[in-house]
């Protein structure tokens, strides 16, 4: 008789979701904003390298973190992508509400596990000022981009692709975006706790945050330009 | 009853194919120029870094692109290879000069997206001058490998490694071809409107497209001198 | 008649998953070793370039290993994860007992052949001291990670997907955990042999190996709360 | 009627073979000397950055080239590869001496095209000096792990993943071993007509040939170690 069969310390099913949320979103942002501080500290003011460093270390954990979680809870990560499964009919409204809140905790809790081991103050408030119409710009961009390809793949039933397209647009956006391709409310907010390489100063979320929901909508909405809604082919 | 069951606005079946050229190519051609302008700001002087990341980043969202509309329009957003079509009779003329306008109309609107995201004049005339007979070489060899790879491929009945098999090429070439591999008609006009790293000075154009049209030809050549004419084997 | 017909020199069956093992984990440590030595010397002080090559070249040869070994011995290359079997029941101790003292002889022969082919002293014993609460946080979140995403594979029956999913997690992990992300006790102990960019003093090595071990168990702990036991299922 | 159906000037089915080494062999030549004097242009003296671009560059050249030809020639552009193949028998030795010939003279014409790409004398005699006791066991080393890969793949009836596997073993050798992997004579070769970032002095080219035929020997002898002989398993 193994150890496995003698204890059983297993969540209720109905919380497993909200757990994949929590530890996706936290690892994720674990990772944006651990790999900023190592970038940071192995090669001040080199940013274009730490931003390489960054952005490969984040879209190689957010592959796999996709691909792992995708049966338990769709694998949001992100409540632009949830609050676009309600708005669409994908996903119902408690459902939604639930993952909101598991990826906020989640993301907040993801830049004090980072803060945890490289030795730094857990919560910081004094991340870079960043936004501008340019950036404001850029975060639509990288929104929408992201709630495209998602909607066109699971579309035309390609779901199976999102972990490598996915991180395949999010690397791209972290350079062609003049934001950096935040894309993610749950991640933005979870970055205003740094002041480190990753941070963004909680004065810059609202607006980040609203261009993102903005860039949401415009996703969606050309995914349907493009391809025509799912009920003409129903 | 959903959102998406009361709004309709999906643009006519027909249109479809050309909004996905002229999308993908302005997606593309926005990548390249913004990622160059990111480099740039970021580690001015250091050109190898720079075009490390401006590689990385084209060929994530290339592949991406490819990937996601394939099954919309073919995914060429790029006049060479619709041209290459058009002449061996896998793409009708009328819907070639449609791509062509399409391709164009997105390559220029992708560099003013981006100088946009970055808050630069939209459009700039000041790219630096790229040819001599180096350089013009470099762009017949980098345009016929990228015509050799997609017509052994779908010769083979293994278009579905197009998306992976056509950045691999353009990542190498960005590096082993003198002229960084622009193979690409429209990107190349799109790049003539930017002053920064990606950009092309407009007098140049003309050497640069015409390479890429002799390469395109060399490179259907010699697919059909290494594997033979399809017509053969049915 | 070929010679392959002519010539049998083949291990007996029961030994194999030892010399898979022990060749695994050997080519392993001697890519890190290795490119740690090459990284130092083609760019001094430039640590965080090292880093990536240093993670690059590691990755790169870990998903090779496991996906050429997975059907010999497992590929575990790691006393973690063989430990983490054993307890669990998916393998048999006596089995275990064997992969522990091939994966520690492995490791310690990679690092004696990436010396001798640097041309330096084959065993070193002056590796940088590592460790600090932040530090050993780090390898418990590292090799936690490492379980998890092993577990959650294999529970889901998409085993094939480890040798894309570990390396992912491990190159992440280079840059997000402050330690690197040794997450192996069999790499650890070969890397305590080396002066160079990878080495770990050995009196680093014993709250590392803890630490690594404290990990696997929260990582198997923490795939069993999101997904359940197995035994579930069933 | 297209253009395709009135002119047919492919080669010959029996030479299409030798047209596919000659043309895979020269594109990875081509791509590994284009890539350095490119890399040697942008950044002087920077060398770990130097090689990261290359052997990024080579490996996804590499790869792509052996999924294109695999099916016309089985795809070796390596002597040591044919060698390989016909002393175990998969491979005929007239064919095997074919290639050889191609395999060389392609090699030869890649650095001639890189060098005209970048406006360089076509032919140089002037590489680095490289040898010594630890750079030809890393030739061994590199090109025993190479035919240990395609040995064990073959036998398991996963040739399948050779364009994924051989780069991955090519990419970390740039870095683990001393000599950055030639692991290949007509690569050798073509690398010997170069005094660039790439070069190799002709000098040192037997020494290198003679560990690189050594490692395939010990590849095959390890592959056969590990697994058995195929003929066990018929």
């Amino acid at each position: 008789m193994t150890i496995a069969a003698k204890s059983r310390i297993s969540a209720p099913v109905l919380l497993r979701p909200l757990i994949a949320e929590a530890l996706g979103t936290g690892l994720l942002v674990a990772t944006v904003v651990g790999s900023g501080v190592m970038a940071q500290n192995l090669a001040p003011g080199q940013v274009l390298l730490q931003l390489l460093c960054n952005a490969l270390a984040t879209v190689a954990v957010l592959g796999l973190l996709i691909a792992l979680f995708a049966s338990v809870s769709g694998a949001h990560f992100n409540p632009a992508v949830t609050l676009a499964a309600a708005v669409t009919g994908a996903c119902r409204w408690p459902t939604a509400a639930g993952y909101l809140v598991a990826q906020f905790v989640g993301g907040c809790l993801g830049t004090v596990l980072a803060h945890a081991m490289f030795g730094q103050t857990l919560v910081q408030w004094t991340g870079q000022t960043r936004g501008g119409a340019g950036q404001l710009l850029g975060e639509v961009v990288a929104t929408a981009g992201l709630l495209l390809v998602i909607t066109l793949l699971v579309r035309d039933r390609r779901a199976h692709l999102v972990p490598v397209a996915v991180p395949a647009w999010i690397f791209a956006g972290y350079f062609f975006t003049s934001s950096t391709s935040f894309a993610n409310p749950a991640v933005t907010v979870g970055r205003a706790l740094t002041g480190s390489f990753a941070g963004i100063a909680p004065a810059s979320v609202p607006a980040f945050v609203l261009a993102q929901l903005a860039g949401a909508a415009v996703g969606v909405g050309v995914a349907h330009l493009v391809r025509g809604w799912s009920t003409e082919s129903q």
